[in-house]
């Protein structure tokens, strides 16, 4: 066991952001800082400059609920631990999975002091580098059929645009999904026109930052890899020329407002 | 007019997220410490620490359209001009209304270098607060039907949860609508069990924040006032007692996961 750092113990789960420092909160950068044992994707941590004496147990990304276990049995015997997370650790994230962990694991990880810290999720990021598509009311979804059926979510595809929702799609495509991106994308064209615009933003903040305006019509699932956040707009999204600028994509806060 | 700052002008349009300065980004920071003139409802702008020779020009907060304009003919005559936001701007927020005053506004305005920084929004602070409620597919709606008709927001309720999707609600009550949140839990208690949870966040990390966690078939409308964020879950959201503490709310990442 090691040794106690604080009586209680405490696990804060801590949301990075979309990868620049300057995209944290100070909230943020103060429990990295604070922390004696940091755990997380290797990636993520590997963003972090860490000081002397700060512990990092760096996992793989699908190691989830593992991970969790780890940093609250380390939390619960009194060590001050963070787990990274990007962007938003309760969004398709960190937190979620500590939360599942706590339920199942032995009584003493509920005494452990449980704090979550909000960042900025990887839509809001891809949405302010073109405007506001999300400027009207959207649903955030995941694409992996990993955690529920496939068949699921096209439901809520067609629930979502039926109902005149913006999408953002959270983990569109994977080495081991290659398909459900674009079969997301035809059962889009079925029900929307192919003006609609769709946003592809990968890696904002970041030097790779890469970031596609296209109509559905045109939208293919290689124009998105593990790092890129998709937003579908909705029939009222908006693109608006811009001489010598890239042009504005937004969802008027009206429905249906003259213009 | 205005002595130019600079030659090309810019109007930059900055999340502040949920209120304390340490839930804001370094990037929302420096744009607020870099600009000239600053616009934006009055209490944001009274947050801020504003330096000398900094312009402060609050409105009122339902002058969203007109306050848009100001800001970009200030940076169309070469001002550095902020636009600040509560949450993130992009969210049921001002990065919208500026975009559709470029949109509807004189052509110089479609030469304002336009940048929007994104902050940490009121349904991400809630969920941090109790675990982690968007943990799974969720959906953002405004109640608010001063910019849609009410049968729109019934019809999207129906359709979000009939197919699962957790909720969050912004605008859900103001003085002049007042019985829309009554009316929005009727309908969701016509198609989700009472069991449901339902948070009620207000003012997260300000001084009087107060969060609220009790069954759908409790909620009611005066649980809630303008500062508030709604989270109701799906039938998949969890309620994890821990003697002590507060109960955490959670959405599991898997669907119908064996627990």
């Amino acid at each position: 066991m090691s040794a106690p750092v604080s009586a209680a113990g405490r696990l804060t789960v801590v949301g990075l952001g979309p990868g620049p420092a300057e995209m944290m909160t100070g909230e943020a950068l103060a429990a990295v800082a604070g922390a004696s044992d940091l755990f997380g994707y290797g990636p993520y941590l590997a963003r972090l400059a860490l000081g002397e004496g700060q512990v990092a147990h760096a996992s793989d990304n699908r190691e989830e609920l593992g991970r969790a276990g780890a940093a609250l049995r380390l939390a619960a015997e009194g060590r001050e631990v963070a787990m990274v997370s990007g962007g938003d650790p309760g969004v398709f994230a960190m937190a979620a999975a500590v939360c599942e962990a706590v339920e199942a694991g032995p009584a003493a990880w509920r005494a452990v002091e449980l704090a979550v810290v909000p960042g900025v999720t990887a839509m809001l990021a891809v949405a302010a580098r073109v405007g506001a598509p999300l400027g009207h009311d959207f649903c955030a979804l995941s694409l992996s059929d990993n955690l529920k059926p496939w068949e699921v979510v096209e439901a809520r595809l067609r629930a979502a645009t039926g109902a005149g929702f913006v999408l953002a799609f959270y983990n569109p495509v994977s080495r081991a999904r290659p398909w459900q991106l674009g079969r997301a994308f035809e059962v889009l064209r079925e029900v929307l026109p192919g003006e609609v615009v769709v946003v592809f933003g990968r890696a904002v903040g970041r030097a790779d930052e890469a970031v596609r305006v296209v109509p559905l019509a045109e939208a293919a699932a290689g124009m998105a890899d593990m790092a890129t956040c998709v937003i579908v707009g909705s029939r009222e999204t908006r693109l608006v020329e811009r001489p010598g600028r890239e042009a504005l994509v937004y969802t008027p806060r009206s429905l249906g407002a003259e213009r």
